[in-house]
């Protein structure tokens, strides 16, 4: 982790997963070098783009050959800080929550599911999907104990800033709301939105522009 | 709908939503017009591609004022095919299926949900959040009848593929994938992924470059 990576620009961050997942497709295919136009395609951008995201990582390709893949997935990896586990705690036990605890791809990617968190008493000490379900108060102690550094929000929108508050206040640094709701974090937290809709929107606009005989 | 409209990049088209997002905000603050560099911003994009994108709607702002906010939400509206419903069936009733069924941000946003489709069952015949729950074989009758223009995978990755083809065969033309796995869909059909997992990447890259001392 040098200084440098501090200035990569935070659009370049969010591509930077994308690139990674279209890399390992290709790792999978058993592709060893990859142009930035082949890159681009996979990832929905343009070539230039490719090439000036990757070059702040320190990778500029080889004029002819391209990427190594397999060398550039690692830097990209190293870079998201993927070669180290992330525990997470997911905040509600409801069924998003349940859902997120179950999704195959959180724990491969090095965000293993440490705990649910949920104020149901009903619920706390079960297990749900292997995951240990703890009640609010629990929280900080479990920050400290398990190393948990990401709070994902799976509560309904009415109490997703309540909660959010309590997970900055136990300790945790970053948070992706998953709540279809805007909240508010202190300066020094890190938040991310998921909003499940907005694929659905790329899709209707496909849809409204292709379609011959409208329903 | 002009026929230009089909030659609006995908990147572009992606990023269409976000800047719908932000300028509901916007409109939710009362503010009547905002700069390119500041939807820019809320957007996490240059104020260069802001302008280039909105060019493509016929959309140029005006010099030193900037856009109108509720008429280019309007007007986006329209090019992403949200001033019309498009109802979705949601493939698999377990416990992201429900959570989907019961996201409060898709029937606000033009995506009502017609219905739950499972292969279990003891849930065919139920309610879930109030949305009925219907077989496989029910699908093709239910596109015809309630005008399913999008189906949403919402079951294991292994069974993902199959259920797609299921989607397809039953005259569906957009499929939004959220298992966790590669699906591939015949040409003329519009497929999206959502990766859960994604956006930790983006966390844990803040989080790797920040922290001075590790937990």
């Amino acid at each position: 982790m040098g200084d440098g990576a501090r200035h990569i620009p935070e659009a370049t961050v969010s591509r930077l997963p994308v690139y990674l997942r279209s890399l390992a497709e290709l790792l999978d295919d058993n592709v060893p070098t990859v142009s930035s136009e082949r890159l681009a395609e996979m990832a929905g951008v343009n070539a230039a783009k490719v090439r000036k995201d990757l070059s702040y990582l320190g990778s500029y390709g080889t004029r002819g050959v391209g990427y190594e893949v397999e060398y550039l997935a690692f830097q990209m990896s190293r870079e998201l800080g993927l070669t180290r586990d992330w525990p997470v705690a997911i905040m509600g036990a409801g069924n998003l929550g349940q859902a997120l605890a179950n999704y195959g791809g959180f724990t491969d990617r090095g965000f293993p599911v440490a705990c649910l968190i949920d104020a149901d008493e009903s619920k706390v000490g079960t297990r749900i999907h292997g995951i240990p379900v703890y009640a609010p108060a629990d929280l900080p102690g479990l920050v400290q104990e398990l190393g948990i550094s990401i709070g994902i929000i799976a509560t309904p929108a009415t109490v997703a800033q309540a909660v959010a508050d309590h997970v900055v206040a136990s300790g945790i640094k970053s948070i992706l709301n998953f709540a279809p709701t805007v909240i508010n974090v202190p300066e020094g937290t890190f938040l991310r939105k998921v909003d499940l809709a907005l694929e659905l929107q790329v899709l209707s606009f496909y849809q409204e522009h292709r379609t011959p005989d409208r329903v």
